[in-house]
């Protein structure tokens, strides 16, 4: 088998074999097929597709490409959800310790963020003395004994993906259905939960601009999931907005406290209740309604908030933290972003409010950077809000003062006023399962 | 300017500026940019295309890339052929001492062969003692005392097509007509000569198989030509079949110079007067009809053969071999192939025939194999001629008995024998000015 003629062959429109496939991605990982191949091919799939045989076995090779950790002395149903990415998602934070306190086990490996977009790691690593890096017996344990342990994802975990990812980043062949969903649910596959939940963002925020596509993106994913005999569904919700109104760390993990307390914003509690529910739901915990009643009863009763305390107690942090936020350390400068004329906003760009934060210190530019976990965005008002000229629309937090300038000229340029109100637009899109 | 964005911009079907085509070649020959972006950006042009002005701007670009000869003191009008490829093609050893005999001035730097089609300067080293490696003030002299000289492309000609057609080589990306285009005419307009003919191959030996795609080849190459002011036209010839007889580095010189005095196979000679006739009448010698027959006067008189001596003898090699070819060493070895039924040659598979000559050792695999001079095919049948079975339709030649059975095969496997003559087809289908 030759590189050369599998290249040939997708470049000419043909169906590659799950031979061709595995030849393809296991050579590229051991290094032996060169990244001027792996672009030229990943340039054809932009253009001729692959067919869900394709991506499945794509996905396949991807997810067996490294080791994969042995969670089988977990006991009970594993979940797990996956965001294809957000500015301001803090639902992972939210969901988890519910499912955890409603019986679930969630042994979940999150990501990093890069870029625009925040990682669950970073937020909980906001937490003083929450350890993201645990050996996979002390994981396992921590998930046995209350439920529920977050970590980062381990460099073994599907390095196709990452080999591939970074190529694919620097040669315009980011945006293809199936090189997104093989990337996002080879990656996934690997912790092998059996209920997961999938959910895809639409809108400005995420690189799923429209409904359609976001909604294909989730059948092609859905599918993979349910060929390899995963329990899966995926709502289609908004980030055209941010969830929420917090973006950067602990301010996030604030947020998502507060959700947990019955507090929080009602697009974040309707969107975490959904995907909670949905989640059980899969994992045969009862109809959707009896599980949505189940994950409300959860949260008022605190039972989830306090599965959130007790992983993070058993992963080195501080519980109390948890239970008095107000010991988050504050940022040291701040500043009020005030409306520059009358009337309603219409839009904003979440990719450039993700961008502001980013800043600010709250995320990184390149995966070196270090993380100022108290900077960020408090948003004052949102899409449909009235403002007027001078009203303050967001606060910003940083500890370096020299970046305060630019972030709020970031912002405002990507908060549009207009005269009137925009049509209000849904939460949750479509459930595809 | 980042090489992102320009693959960015050609994938969806952007125009590329000049200044964007500029910094690609230019950052690629110097490897500031990696052989990925450049296979990313190949397969985009592959699906893209370019326009004329693209394809104009990507020619000029690959022919300033490296050192340009100064041909400045050759007196006269510098004229050149160039042909897209072809088997048995010895087409420049006939043509480019006609032309020089009748006062044009042949500065020609000529490819060596790879795969199934042979270079001009390995049939001319197939000369005792004649050196393809001449010096720029050594060239120059010759040029301006015999009116001709042929050497090989010196390293620093054009390296950016040089380092692009190994990868478009790799990775599937060859087959490009503003690609394929631009590596011709990059090369041949950077010797910078006044007048070119392009002989365009088409059919089963050749890299463009229809008519139709020759055409669109030749026709943007003219287009090039003309953009840079250069008088220029094509002729779209026949490469369904060898032209001649011969096959291979001695075999073909042999023929070439048979033909120069007049006793050529008929479809090489009528090629070859056409090829110098449109070329003289480009540079300003007449009609078409005068230069035709000044092309025939110079065969029949025996000057066009002594500009061939000339030369042969001021590049080091004996004139003697070519007033007595019986000089050349002949293969130790040599085979009859015989029809195995009775009928006619409907068609041959060229590329076929040129692959079996390899096979003998007259070609290379790799660019460090080395050629066995006087290796190769001498056709006794051709496309159109009747056979009976048994009867000699080729002679195999080759100093390593042990390739005789493989060659053997190949050639009967590329020749079909059926039951009715085959149409008749043109040698030269169109021209193109």
């Amino acid at each position: 088998m030759r590189m050369y003629d599998i290249i040939k062959k997708k470049r000419d429109g043909g169906e590659l074999s799950a031979e061709e496939i595995r030849f393809f991605i296991e050579g590229y990982t051991r290094g032996e097929i060169p990244d001027y191949q792996a672009a030229a091919l990943c340039m054809a799939i932009f253009y001729r597709d692959m067919t869900l045989r394709e991506t499945t076995d794509l996905t396949i090779a991807v997810r067996d490409s490294g080791e994969r950790p042995d969670f089988s002395s977990i006991k009970g149903i594993r979940m797990d959800k996956h965001s294809t990415g957000g500015v301001g998602d803090k639902t992972s934070l939210v969901v988890m310790p519910i499912v955890a306190s409603l019986g679930a086990k969630v042994a979940k490996m999150s990501g990093r963020g890069l870029g625009h977009t925040g990682g669950t790691v970073d937020k909980l690593e906001s937490i003083k003395g929450f350890r993201t890096e645990l050996d996979e017996c002390e994981f396992v344990d921590i998930v046995n004994k209350t439920g529920i342990a977050i970590v980062g994802q381990s460099r073994e975990l599907a390095p196709a993906d990452k080999k591939l990812y970074a190529l694919r980043d620097v040669t315009a062949t980011v945006d293809s259905m199936p090189l997104i969903a093989s990337s996002i649910m080879g990656k996934k596959l690997a912790a092998d939960d059996d209920c997961i939940v999938l959910d895809v963002k639409t809108g400005s925020g995420s690189f799923m601009k429209t409904v359609e596509d976001s909604r294909k993106l989730a059948q092609i994913m859905v599918s993979i999931g349910k060929a390899v005999g995963k329990k899966i569904m995926a709502l289609i919700t908004d980030m055209d907005r941010p969830l929420g109104f917090a973006i950067g760390n602990s301010l996030e993990v604030i947020e998502a406290v507060e959700t947990l307390r019955g507090h929080g914003p009602d697009d974040l509690t309707e969107v975490c209740v959904a995907l909670a529910s949905n989640m059980l739901c899969l994992g045969g915990s009862g109809t959707l309604e009896e599980c949505e009643n189940a994950v409300k009863g959860a949260i008022a009763d605190g039972s989830a908030l306090a599965a959130l305390e007790a992983m993070v107690e058993a992963q080195g942090g501080d519980p109390e933290w948890i239970r008095n936020t107000s010991l988050f350390p504050k940022a040291e400068f701040s500043r009020e972003v005030c409306a520059a004329e009358n009337g309603y906003i219409v839009s904003v760009d979440t990719e450039g409010l993700g961008t502001a934060s980013l800043m600010l210190g709250a995320g990184r530019n390149t995966k070196d950077d270090k993380i100022d976990h108290s900077a960020g965005i408090i948003l004052i008002k949102k899409t449909g809000d009235r403002v007027r000229r001078g009203q303050t629309i967001a606060r910003l937090y940083t500890n370096d003062r020299g970046r305060l300038d630019a972030a709020e000229e970031k912002l405002l340029e990507s908060t549009h006023i207009g005269a009137k109100a925009p049509q209000s637009r849904p939460l949750i899109f479509a459930k595809v399962e």
